[in-house]
């Protein structure tokens, strides 16, 4: 599957009064991310079929902090764990540097609330 | 209309680099008291039969920042605009001094995504 | 003074569950539009003689709902209102239609927290 | 060391589209959990001694989604996993059902942004 690159600018909202960028938003950035590598359209019609992505695990290992007027690289790896589940490797750098190595794994479920087989149409995004 | 209280506490996720709490969380907490005085449980009654509150109009004048483990006093005053709006004086103390003063106005809006006249249940919530 | 326009993907982390793009974050995109117009570098600056901008007032008027996956629009246009405080009308559109209209108000406060004359290299930028 | 539990109401900034909380929002619940547990005045006193707590490593499991309107309760147990090194086990709970299953590492940079021993007054505060 393709890898994808997603640059991040550190605003105000994103630090917290340690000067630092607060931990939790770089999840929000991993969404990002992915959002832009499956392509929001194919989000939208997932949507509209009654599937939906669902975090299921996450982790994040924090090397470095970024400050105000950084500008960020998040880098996106995803691959197929199982036939139920996307692991996407993301890792956020600032140039060379690597600032926090993360996880996520994802499973997506469909109107029921369980678990469906990866569909088709993602896969595809995926490896184009 | 009775006017209420609401407790916030500011954490780590509420500030910014400068120091201070991030001006965009005030109307946050404005939310979380205005959710409050008319409860949970009507909140989500009237979101069974369609109806959802949305804010029509705000504003805020800020006289003083806040900062890390503060606690903050939210105090809201509602009153009736008119047969679809509501309004809301929700002002920010940090004991006795005025930190924000701000202004929400509120309609409700119908299945139809129109404005409905503010239901009898809601007032009588406001009015106890 | 010049105009900028600044564009904003809404993410799931801008939506609520009622559908649409929580209220409190145009204020976020109207900070992130304001921080491109001013530059970075030179908030950085200014940052490090010791001078912040902060926001003085606000205001907002809703008229349209945003959802995931819409590309909006920000666009800001300053104006100096005294020696001391700088305006900014920033509205967000979709296409050509009109979501949001807002005001800001920014004052810059000084080493000592009082505020200080707009300095003239921000004047500087946002003539250019 | 002592365990800890802490209350969590869920509001609409709380939740995204979906309709469920937003993923990375249990982070901040965690944080506010061990900011409670620790307690502010002790955390504010750290920083006047140039002492900050920082995330090293956090992990999280879910299991189930929360909603708009749910109380929920985030139960906190420390440890310490070396002389550098406290970990947090923070699971969150909606009545008897465990919805996320969370880790947090943390660690204490000093003046010069180097790992410092835990003092013994965070352990004192631990082991009350």
């Amino acid at each position: 599957m393709r890898a994808a690159t997603h640059e991040v600018q550190i605003y105000y909202e994103d630090t917290d009064h340690s000067g630092l960028v607060y931990h939790a938003n770089y999840l929000k950035y991993f969404e990002r991310a992915r959002e832009h590598l499956l392509g929001v359209r194919e989000l939208v019609r997932l949507g509209e079929e009654g599937l939906g992505f669902v975090v299921y695990r996450c982790e994040m290992a924090f090397k470095q902090g970024a400050v105000f007027g950084d500008t960020l690289e998040i880098r996106t790896t995803p691959s197929l764990v199982s036939e139920y589940r996307l692991s996407f490797r993301q890792d956020v750098y600032r140039g060379e540097t690597l600032l926090v190595a993360g996880t996520v794994e994802m499973v997506i479920l469909g109107p029921e609330k369980a678990p469906v087989p990866i569909p088709a149409s993602v896969l595809a995004h995926l490896a184009r």
